[in-house]
């Protein structure tokens, strides 16, 4: 029966029983942290074949006879190059590849466009007065912090179904040229975990935006992280900007995070021609090149997209009983009784689950007092502040699945308190 | 006989046999690029065990038992931090491990000073207006592009033989608070090969800028690069600091790129307690963390300073007979026409060499001409401008021997065209 059909006493029963369970299981004393969004130990195990596939017998010249172990090629390793192409669906000249980390790459491109514009033309961000950002919410935490740290205003736009509100987001770009960027997770977005729409992708490509110096932030972290054999397809929004002459208004980025090692990958950026050869006139005075003994190691191993491909495979087995564990718990336990909503993602490394307004941070204040850490209520939303305060990021990698079950059954209880508190005006 | 002690005739009989001599060698088209400080194959084959000393069979876990595959450890992984407070004689709570290159810490500290100030109550360097910077020259080119690049306006400072104009140094920044910097190579210095005295160190110490947000960036990428058994010896000017309560005022900065591999090192930083707290606050932002594999492959392999020692005894081996060839040519071929200045250095990765003014930029152009790039001529100085056009940087470390004396007597027989010409009128 849906908590909204229950009578004033099924209500207050179905409450005082969920505090019962919930004290039951608080004396388990589990201690677990489900705040971020971490490999777990099995499937950096499936990687540990990359430390091999470079060693001290190994040759170190890439293919175009360039001694990986010594200074040079900023951009990258060629085959690392022609991987990271695959991977983005660009051409090897649209693609720099960087160190260990694609948010320190997102983060380096704005404050590089801050203190010297987006091109030779533009003027600094920094020069142009107030800056503002359109954040598709609930969003990435960690977007949203680089926003806020470099003090760039922050917009809310609504993330439905299909991607952001396009009608909201071509409005705002089309009308007030303060707004120089938008985050999007095109696929498997975090956290919500549905792909942008083909139409959305158009919408995207076709954008009028009034600043000129107005960039999409298009941050493909989970593009080959499926969990069904019929995974989603994005449609590549290189391409359709391409017809339209339009690839300065993007960057892209991904990395091999999580792939091979969470912190020991390697990231890269993909861009127009015009973009990336400005990128590397600023950045080639910040280093004289990343790791490209790192980068070799992982094109010797994976060898191409169909070798990431398969690591992929492996880390399936090992994501997807986790991911239906989450599914099952909320299906079996909260959906009888109408609390909340949640979209079953066909890939990436989340489950948002939107409870009944008001009741997220009573949520995770009760897992928390009750063993689980979960990411922050409202750190999916611009300043941590989620306006429903509904939107709660299940991170379901890092368990084992008997811990993750406990941990779903304290986070369906708690939900069941707060939604049933909620009611009763508790 | 000196050149300046030579007759009309004799002087031009010795320019047209140095021509002869030039003209010769340009027959023999030779190329060799000697414009950076790049490690030689031999040297990184030195290193290649490193490969092995983290592989699939490996524990991943660093001491304190957090798995170096995965997300965290922004600071770096303890035994890192160990090795790195003993390479700069600091505190391991006054460390910070980051990715694999010193010059990229050294220009996101700048971009953050810039950006956010250096301390929570200080104004960002670009809410103060004009910024300036003190650059001890001839010194290092990529230095005095990081300032060129931000807009912060470099002012000269003398190098002494033991160390920068102190003098100067203490006059300019008690008079002007718009000075918030100054940039030192302060062991076997890039490119004069120099050390700082005692004295010169402690009158660091014992600066009294104007500006509060006043900063010493100390890199010290040549600390233990030494070239002899009777190595020269630096004080430690974060000690100094201390005992004076002013450890605020430095960033010391190192990494193992000429130690282990150039560009797949491990990079760090060294500061107060509380200038770290700050910058991590803020790097927090920027990235989850730097590669902790790399890390743990390094510590695995090198284990503390011993062992780094014992790395740079084996590459001293193969150093001390190229600098031996650039300084047995400069003594022989022009020290007996009185023809520039130089320093033969104790460690390092150079030699400096003052040709008479106004003359390195015809040695560099005719050192091109007949095959070999140098480092260019100016570059030693802030704005690739060398008022007296006299410095030009020797960077033996690339080639083998037997190439070096070929490139050495190109640099020699140039050197003759260049003086007597200048003596000529030509």
């Amino acid at each position: 029966m849906l908590l909204s059909e229950m009578s004033s006493e099924q209500l207050s029963e179905f409450y005082e029983n969920a505090k019962k369970d919930y004290e039951v299981f608080k004396s388990k004393g589990l201690k677990l942290d489900m705040s971020r969004g971490k490999p777990s130990v099995d499937q950096l195990d499936t990687a540990m074949g990359l430390l091999d596939a470079v060693n001290s017998k190994s040759d170190m010249k890439d293919e175009s006879g360039a001694d990986c172990r010594n200074y040079g090629a900023l951009d990258g390793i060629p085959e690392a190059k022609r991987l990271f192409a695959q991977l983005l669906q660009v051409g090897e000249k649209e693609v720099f590849v960087a160190g260990n980390s694609s948010l320190n790459i997102m983060y380096d491109v704005i404050a590089k466009n801050l203190l010297f514009g987006v091109d030779e033309e533009s003027e600094p961000w920094i020069k142009q007065g107030k800056i503002k950002w359109l954040c598709p919410c609930p969003g990435y935490d960690r977007h949203f912090a680089i926003c806020e740290s470099f003090g760039i205003e922050m917009i809310n736009v609504p993330m439905l179904s299909d991607g952001p509100d396009m009608d909201m987001v071509e409005k705002l770009v089309s009308e007030d040229d303060s707004i120089k960027g938008i985050w999007c997770v095109p696929m498997y977005s975090n956290p919500t975990g549905i792909t942008f729409s083909d139409e959305v992708v158009k919408r995207f490509a076709a954008l009028e935006p009034k600043a000129k110096d107005f960039r999409i932030f298009w941050d493909n972290a989970y593009n080959i992280h499926h969990l069904t054999d019929t995974p989603d397809v994005l449609l590549n929004l290189f391409d359709e900007l391409k017809k339209l002459g339009k690839e300065d208004m993007v960057y892209m980025f991904c990395s091999t995070s999580k792939v091979s090692f969470a912190g020991a990958g390697v990231a890269a950026m993909a861009s127009s021609e015009k973009n990336l050869a400005y990128y590397k006139k600023l950045a080639t005075i910040q280093t004289i090149g990343y790791d490209k003994v790192n980068q070799l190691r992982h094109v010797r191993y994976f060898k191409d997209l169909d070798g990431l491909m398969g690591q992929m495979k492996k880390l399936k087995v090992l994501l997807k009983p986790k991911f239906d564990t989450v599914i099952n718990y909320l299906e079996k336990e909260l959906a009888p009784y109408g609390i909340g909503s949640w979209h079953k993602p066909n890939g990436g490394y989340f489950v948002s689950f939107d409870a009944p307004e008001g009741c997220a941070k009573r949520i995770a204040q009760l897992c928390r007092e009750g063993g689980v850490v979960l990411t922050g209520a409202g750190a999916t939303f611009p300043y941590g502040k989620d306006p429903k305060d509904s939107n709660l990021r299940i991170a379901p990698s890092y368990p084992p699945v008997e811990e993750l079950e406990l941990a779903m059954e304290l986070f369906c209880t708690s939900a069941k308190i707060a939604a049933a508190e909620k009611i009763l005006n508790k």
